[in-house]
């Protein structure tokens, strides 16, 4: 059975499995201080090409969770998209920590940066705003989770009214690796470290067991690492999240696992275009989106795993086919062959 | 430098580090439903004897924070030793949740069932108690953060104050292995089964990566998933955490690594008692607590790592040594030659 | 200068305020245990026609705050129409207690029970909804923030589509009495406590100095009390909220103070219509909103107080006129030679 | 029957009822922007013989999860006695906010400066410290729970230890104008403002009906409106609080009506130790405490309502006798006809 379900079923990269084994190789101290981190750290420094504080956390929701609150004072909210995965798919992580959520329309995933200067700027005019939540920070997600990429004229538009407003902006990069490498790629690392306030580099999605790595452009909020520990989100053997970052960004991995990837889901898209199938969406990243007719879906599930995203009626459904490190040519020919 | 820091600070068990490749053999799904994870709690409820719900979190500040604000009512407490690992260490963890860490006295790190009963009816007989938190739970730790043991005797007189007053007993078995492998160990697997409405068998600091499996004797609290990943601890890559504990739960490994640490920690310990050096407590697991002069710290500093546990006034320090699944025989013996 | 801001502008019904001088007349136990609430709490089962648990609180948001975070398990989310109170105005205090707000869309700040349904529908039906917050219960207010009222059919549709999901039904009644007063009401005490599991009889806006009465139609969250008191929401002196709404439910005052505002409102509202402004919405209680030109505004300004609501683009912005028990007849002849 | 409860049984001081009806006069703005706020904070301020920033709020537990919360960073816990209010009879509202009370032990109430400084150098120098929660404010009640106060000599002791260590010092003044107003009142006003960065000054337990009035020395919280609208702390009539503050501080009637208390609280410990009955503590302030045998508390219960504080083992108790603005010369020489 061909397996398109998701980045995260797939076990983890080769070489992060081999590299494994160094963490045997001599005592280290706890909790992030070892010197696998430290070399990470350092890599991925020079992968941005500045100085900037990096943190790693274990995974997505738990590092939206732990950035957010983090950032956030107590009267403060943070503004998403109605379909960020804050709002929707991390069972209320942000709420649970006492922030609210102001849910923006989504424009395929993307945040508006106009609806956002007026939505601030209805903040402000309203003569009642102290009995509100003040919008303290801005989330988006890049790609989307529709596999979309802001451009880089979007996105310097929404630091531009974040900027006006004192908003920090803070991008989830679960997928980020897929955003920067696919061929329609605009936005580069440098537009993000100019136009965001934190983000981070995913891992889970981008080839490892587990791990993300955040990314403060500026200075990391005070007490970080114990706000961590606070959320139980501090890792007690940190090397295992420094070894794999470490790996990632030794000889561009990371870049080459997003490139791939993105190739593998460009073919794939190639093949369901070319047998007619329409698009539910226009994702030139890993995560493709197509409409089926319920025998399209009956005889597709017969040889591929694959998941239903929104069910659009009488007959016809979403669905999403993702590419990951592990996906490779023949399994896109194979697929081919049952469309 | 031989080191003594913690058992969290020697990679893994080769074993499990072997494991992981399996990981890669096939996609799996999500969220801890892989096969891997599937396997590791058939083999925990095999090596519990008896049905239990089993899932399996990452840390162990991430485990008590997710357990306990999962057990309590949100007018709920939670009672634990003095010097309970979430009284003392988990940078509020519980109080971020929300809920109270009420603390009786530790006694060598234990709460003592005759305290606990007076404590209790001493709130119930207070007229004023409907302005107070409820008690609502009970938390020990086996062993406990000095390396000591309960007696089967004492866990029962605990288990019998909280069945009289609904208190569901929880246990943190960060070091559990160390605690049911010693010599002295009087409680057993089974022992906790009947005491205990849930527990877990810690993972990070017995030879695994990261990693903690919670047992419920009982039902797990409602939608206990969801609650997890509103508190950021669901891991993508379940089969991570399932491997592991696969491993460590086939042919004995998590008890065998338990028995041979303890095992260098009482030679440790004899060690240190031939050279006349006093026990700051007298600890039968892979903890073992020594006094030291200044000029026996500054020594042995050179030669092995360890930690400060306390200054004990002008000349005198007491110290921690712990051994692990990395300990050989050969570090004692270069550690007594320092003595 | 004629004061139409708010009805929480006019001090207190003068009985509310001849009667407080009965405080004095004995000690009483506090905290809600003395003869005012008691006698309060019957003679509101009195008008119920029927058993129920009552509590009194401050204030609408506090109100709010407690009882949905008190019916609410920790996964769970309250569900609200976009311009609910809740969702709005309250600074974030659902979610400072650690629970999402869903929006659903807003009718005329009324909630659809189709919508909702919907809703519902697809929410089990997502095969990831673990991974969300769960929907706990449903909050409306009636009035509406619009001054709007539910019918029995449309409350009575909302009702059916919560119990076919168990979410207990939460009437904001802040404005209850001028709902159930209105020439326009169909919904009676009576379709409340048939279709709602909790609702409150707000006596802030309705003439008390503050309070607000919460029913409990079945029996009340375990510990209410205690989780009252542990948001800060307990009055020592709790015979002030007591000896309220015993006067406001002696002798019918609290419908008469209904009855009496929607008068007035009604006669303000054909005041406007009859110069020719247009409504903004069409509202059958004691809150008005119209649509003024920049002119009007300026000049209506000189002579009344009152609120800006909106802003609508160009020359024309919305308005609201409140009354209250303090409105009298003249004062609306007055308002009258102004437009 | 003779009342000796507490200071909330007392409805409120004559004057306060009077002038209630003021607040009909004219219509006020909401929220706290009324002309009797402004008034009552200008003739406070006038007290403290200084600028301060004042907000007024309804209790006791509201306003210290008010204040507590929103002057503490989310990784910081307040410090307070043992036997302190919030420590023990607040129902985990400091805790429902997310913050640990961590509790040193109380001398009659008291802290201690030495031992605070002592808990602040050991906690600085252990090396886990980042694990812990960073002791961010310091609690203390005056006068306290048991109705000692602190000196001049002991207050500014504490306040140089929080001033080494930048932790605001915090007074819980529940029954100020009692401390204020003893013989034994060592500790002024001046002092308060000196030594403290946030107080409230009590007046539900000094003869309003409700209502705190918090006191900043030097800037509020920023957004504290907010924060108090969050925590649904916000009164929509705040004139209530205004006028009753207003009366309390027109003609030094605060200070009256603690001087009043305190000198029968006195008469009746007099006549207590006339009799030969010992004291359970010794205080200078409103509530006096004795300890009974059970033949006296039997007896003494008959003519005179008081609370039982403490069971003392077997035949004796610990009670309390409080007075307040309604305790006549009279009601004292009828208790001594009792003795």
């Amino acid at each position: 059975m061909l397996s398109f379900l998701s980045d995260y079923t797939d076990g983890a990269h080769p070489k992060i499995l081999e590299r494994l084994a160094l963490l045997n190789a001599a005592p280290q101290p706890g909790y992030g201080e070892d010197e696998f981190c430290r070399g990470a750290k350092e890599k991925i420094r020079r992968a941005l090409g500045r100085e900037a504080e990096v943190y790693f956390l274990t995974g997505g929701t738990q590092t939206n969770a732990v950035v957010i609150s983090s950032m956030l004072e107590r009267y403060q909210a943070v503004i998403a998209a109605e379909t960020g995965h804050i709002n929707v798919h991390e069972a209320g992580a942000i709420e649970y920590t006492g922030h609210k959520v102001i849910a923006l329309p989504a424009h395929e995933g993307r945040l508006d940066a106009g609806e956002l200067a007026e939505h601030m700027a209805r903040f402000y005019a309203d003569g009642t705003h102290e009995h509100m939540c003040f919008p303290g920070m801005v989330y988006i997600s890049h790609p989307t989770e529709l596999g979309t990429l802001y451009s880089r004229e979007q996105l310097r538009a929404l630091s531009a009214v974040c900027r006006r407003y004192q908003l920090p902006l803070y991008m989830d990069g679960a997928r980020l690796g897929y955003g920067l490498m696919s061929p329609a790629a605009d936005v580069t690392l440098a537009d993000i470290l100019d136009c965001c306030d934190a983000f981070y580099i995913g891992g889970t999605k981008m080839g490892a067991l587990c791990g993300e790595a955040v990314v403060f452009t500026g200075k990391a909020p005070k007490h970080f690492l114990t706000m961590t520990k606070q959320q139980g989100a501090m890792l007690a053997k940190g090397g295992l999240l420094g070894i794999q970052f470490d790996t990632l960004f030794t000889g561009g991995l990371y870049f080459e696992i997003g490139r791939q990837a993105v190739e593998r889901a460009l073919e794939l898209k190639a093949a369901f275009l070319e047998k007619g199938y329409p698009l539910y969406i226009d994702s030139p990243t890993n995560q493709q989106f197509f409409v089926l007719t319920d025998e399209q879906l009956a005889r597709l599930r017969k040889g591929a795993a694959f998941s239903v995203w929104e069910k659009l009626g009488e007959d016809r459904t979403a669905v999403r086919f993702v590419t990951s490190w592990a996906t490779r040519p023949e399994d896109i020919q194979a697929l081919r062959a049952l469309l």
